[in-house]
This record gives structure tokens, sequence and C-alpha cells, in this order.
């Protein structure tokens, strides 16, 4: 941080979710310089205390802020806040990292994880977006192979933590599992000892989940034609998502050469010794902002083909930390002064 | 079961174990036409009382039989087990239906389940197969598909209950879920709340699991150069397998055409019903018999592409149910006239 020119006057927008307080957590362990301090919830969680660095912050109703002594603003409030005041905050000069999938697919918003595109924050507006958990560390992974061999096509299979719904997802399986059988009817399907779906999109089948990742991924890969298969699952673990994962490449590669790729790039750690059984597992990832690669095989049943398994702390890597990251380039980079559009029109027309 | 002519003298081998308890369930439920039943287990085990149809019957020493006068005998020991005692078992004239792996792949023993492949129970010498629990779940799925448009490839990410790894695997989970954190040593990873894998087989990376899985598949649909990537891994559930599936056929299908392929097929219930989120779970698997498929969709990333996601019951239609329906077709067609062969000497030589 001490190429960092001054401190940052900073909002967290859903400072009281599950995702808003680690983002508190992650810009005071990587020692974020954060100046001025602003908390933000929705009414309902308005006037909760919340402690940083050792003093007490009162999270105020977002409704009260025009976000125009704030530089940054990390989101993580849900639709409506990023619908009803993102714009609004970029608009009065504030740069909005956004957690939510609102903005991800609008072609003025930058889509970034800093290990795979940081220069898609170049010329900005205002508001850059932070991909979805299972799209981060799926692409952290992908995109030395990309560097390194051209990427065909994916197939990937989910192993994805309850906390992905955040603290009432974590306190379902906790209820379901220590407070006996399941009994809230207003949930479909009980997620102790299951295995569960996000919500369906549409009449193809396929699930948000699953139609966030496809275009997620060929956004930040800037591969448009990437041919990819994804089915995600919900499963009883608290923290961490799994990935199973068969590339198929357009260059040869051996195991090796794969696996050096792999090693070499920021942010993956490669866990993966057949003879150990030494392998990522999701409990591995818990606390962590690595992306963990492991079972690294050769897939005989296609040309060029390989099988990864790739593991992330969905919350962390996969939300907090990647924003906090995101604001760290931000700020190193003094992305400050940003051609200001009309975001509300442009996503409403398309 | 009218069609049978009479009683038959069954043996179960591993009476005491997860699977075995579980076959005496299912043949009581399907009122399989015992006649006298014998109960065997390790020496470790023997002396129990098991109940059956009203009646205790206790556990002997497995050391203690020839096998001589018993028609049937299904085993689920373990290894030693189906090594020492099942071909002596046949070489007396008792039809072995082994649930372990060891004899699967021998060239003069079929490996069946009864929806996919009954008529290689023709011609045995008196040890059949019982398969995988994640290939017969999977062979019952992917038979429609062969039947009516050709397969080309699967790509495969088993979700796997910890009842696969017996009694002690679901003792293991509670353990952990119920009495504080992780401390058995002699185990690498904790299960609870967590994603693991199967021991793993080679240099090549692939488990025990995947190789099984791969084989079998091969053999039981009779397509030994079917392309198969598969991964398999073990969730913190207690029962139930669920696998996320990549088919391409070597026809062109429509998915309505697809699906009803696989609702009229024997054994396949469809649980597919997107706009209502009515999919399977492995839940819903749990105490029947069914293989269920769900969340057909269209997979455009190639050619003749599609996802199914299969979900079976791993100890009644994946171990112990598969295995009572081959006695019951060994029963129905009198399969007990087989010629006897030398097992020993021929799986020796493999």
């Amino acid at each position: 941080m001490s190429k960092l020119k001054k401190e940052f006057h900073v909002a967290v927008v859903g400072a009281t979710g599950l995702v808003g307080r680690m983002m508190l957590n992650v810009l005071e362990e990587r020692n974020f310089p954060v100046g001025k301090l602003l908390l933000f919830a929705s009414e309902r969680s308005a006037g909760t205390s919340i402690r940083f660095k050792g003093e007490e912050h009162i999270v105020r109703n977002i409704a009260s802020t025009d976000f125009k002594n704030i530089d940054i603003a990390l989101f993580s409030a849900g639709k409506t806040a990023s619908v009803n005041y993102a714009d609004v905050a970029a608009k009065n000069g504030c740069v909005v990292i956004d957690n939510g999938s609102y903005w991800r697919m609008n072609e003025h918003v930058p889509l970034v994880v800093p290990e795979v595109n940081p220069d898609d924050l170049i010329n900005h507006h205002g508001i850059i977006a932070n991909p979805n958990c299972s799209t981060i560390q799926l692409v952290v992974a992908l995109k030395p192979v990309v560097n390194n061999f051209g990427l065909k096509r994916i197939v990937v299979s989910t192993y994805q933590s309850i906390s992905g719904a955040g603290q009432k997802g974590i306190d379902k399986l906790k209820r379901e599992l220590y407070e006996g059988p399941y009994t809230d009817k207003t949930e479909k399907h009980p997620i102790a000892f299951n295995t569960i779906f996000h919500e369906i999109s549409d009449e193809s089948g396929f699930s948000v989940e699953e139609i966030k990742m496809k275009n997620e991924i060929r956004k930040i890969l800037a591969l448009p034609e990437l041919k990819i298969a994804v089915t995600c699952v919900r499963l009883p673990i608290l923290g961490g998502h799994g990935e199973s994962v068969n590339i198929e490449t357009r260059k040869k590669f051996t195991v090796p050469g794969l696996r050096k790729s792999l090693k070499t790039f920021p942010g993956i750690l490669i866990m993966d010794n057949p003879e150990k059984e030494f392998f990522p597992t999701v409990l591995h990832s818990n606390n962590t902002d690595k992306v963990y690669v492991g079972r690294i095989r050769k897939d005989d049943s296609v040309d060029n083909g390989a099988h990864l398994w790739v593991v992330a702390d969905n919350v962390r890597k996969g939300a907090a930390t990647n924003a906090v990251q995101i604001a760290e380039l931000v700020a190193l980079n003094n992305l400050f002064d940003f051609n200001k559009i009309n975001f509300g029109v442009l996503e409403k027309s398309n």
C-alpha cells in the first residue's frame, strides 16, 4: 500500500449483511487506507453499531446520503440498492464497486477480477461490477489456460456452500441440523443432508446462477463465443465453493505444463499430490483469499482435455476480497476522475 | 412373484453391514420367496442376532459354511470375503451376487443392472457382480439415451453421500456434526461441511471410484469405446447420490423427445418442472428404489448435447435393491444350473 497517495473516504452499503461485514474485515486486514468510513443499510438495519479498527460506527439509512463526499462505495445490499443508488453515487463522483448482479452485464460497466482483467477498469464510468462468486474463482483458474493454451469449451458442475444465500442460508442450514427437522414451509426443500438448486430462470430450465456464470465468464475472459456447459448445485456446506471443471483447450498441453501455467498465475495455490491424497477441500479455502486448484488430470475422452477441481471461499475471494482488491486498484491508479454517463437510461433501454 | 416355482435358500454375507442389513429389508419388503435364511459375517460380527420376517437369526462366521445347500448368496462383506468365498460358493452350486468390486470386471462375470442388461445373466458361471452405486443409477439414465439416440461421450460429476463409506461413514459425519470438531487423526479430512474425494488409484490422479465408473459403465452398456470423463466427490449427505451429467448423443434429439425416452424407461421417475422448481434432490431418493431424473436441458455448447441430473438412493437401488432384483431374475428364470469354471485361476492370471 506504500504507493497510495492518501486516504480514501469509503462507504460500505449493506454493512450488516454477510458480505458487507466481510468487506469491513477485509478492508481492515489488508490495511486499506480508509479515511472517513460510512456504513449504510436499509432502513430496517439502520442504527446498528459495527466495530472497525477499534471504533464503533453507526449504520445509517442509505436514503440519507448522496455519496458526494465518498471516494469509494462498496455495495452489497441487494438489487434495490444497486438499482436505486449506484448510478446516483457515480453521478456524484463516487466510484461504486457493486457486488450485486444488476450492473454486471451492462456494456458500460467493467466486470473485474483483478488477477484476470484489471485493465477493464480503465475508462470506467463510476460503476464497477464484482462478479458472481462461482464466476470469480473459475475465471482465475481459466485465465492461465486461456493465456497458454487457448480455451475452446468448459463443462463445469458447482458444489456451492449455502453461504451464497447469505446469513439466512447459513441460519437455515444450522437450524435444520441442530434444531430438528425442517419445518419452514416458505422454502421448497431442506438443505441439511441435501442437494438443492438455485432459482430457475426461464423455460430453458437453466438457473439464474448458471446463466450468470455463462455470461460473466465470457465477459471477463473477453471470449464471447466460449462454449460453456454449466450446472450449479447448492450443498449443506457453510463456506467455500468447489467446482468440477472439464476444459478443452485449443493447443496441445501436457499435465505438467498445465500445472506449471496454473501455479505461476497470481491468486492460485496448487494443492495436487495424488500420492499423498493432497487436494483442496472447501474447508481448506475457509477464511483465505486463494483460489485452490487440484485433481489436475488428463481427460482422454476429448482432444486436449483436462479435469480441474477449483475451490475458493465464496464470501471472501468470491465477493468481499475481490471487491476490496478492485478498490485497491482504483486507489493505486487514481481512477477517480471518470467520465460520467447516464447509466439509468442506458440500462432501461437494454 | 407368482411365476416363482418354489422357495430359495438365501445367504446374506456381510449381514451386519449397512448394505447387508438393507438387503434383508429389501428381501422382506419385496417378499422374495426366502426358504432357509442364513446370515454370515466375519468372525468379529458372528453371534449377532438379526430379525427377518419376525424371526431372529443368528449371524454365523462365514468360515463355517461351504454354501452347498444355499441357492443364492448375496455378498456385501468386503474384498476378503469376495476373494476367498465367492468362487468356492459358485463351485458348490450357489449363485453368488457380489456387491463388491473384486469380480466386476472379470470377463466371466456378468455385471448387471436389471433394467439395463438383464440378458447378460444368461450363461453366468455362478458369480454375478452388482455394480458400483454411482454406476447403477447412471446406466439406468443412460440406457434409454443409448437406445434412442446413441451415446458418444458423457461428462459426469458426482455428488455422493457418505453412506457410500458404509455405517462408519455415516457415524463419522454425525460425530463431526453433533459431537464437536473433527479429531480422528486416521482420516485426512473432515466430512462435515466439506467436500472430499475417494481413494486415489494411481499417478493418473483418478480415484478408484472414478476408474470403477468408467470401466463399469462401458461393460454394462456394452460400449467399450464410450468416451467418459468423470469426477467423483463425497459430500456431507447421509444418503442418496446426485450426478450432474452432460451427454453427447450420436443422433439429433429434442428435449421433449429425450424426456419421453427417459420417462418410458423402467426404473426412472422424471421430476422436471422448471416453472415449479420441481426437481429431484437426494432426499427425494431416500428409502426409495427409483432413479430420479430432472433438470433436463439442451446443452448448446456441443452438438447433440444435453444436461441431466440423476439421483438415487445409493444403499438401495445403488446396492441392496439392485442385488435383490438380480436375485429375482435368477429365481424367475431358474438360472441355477450353470456351467462351473475356475474363477480363481482366471482372476489371478488377469
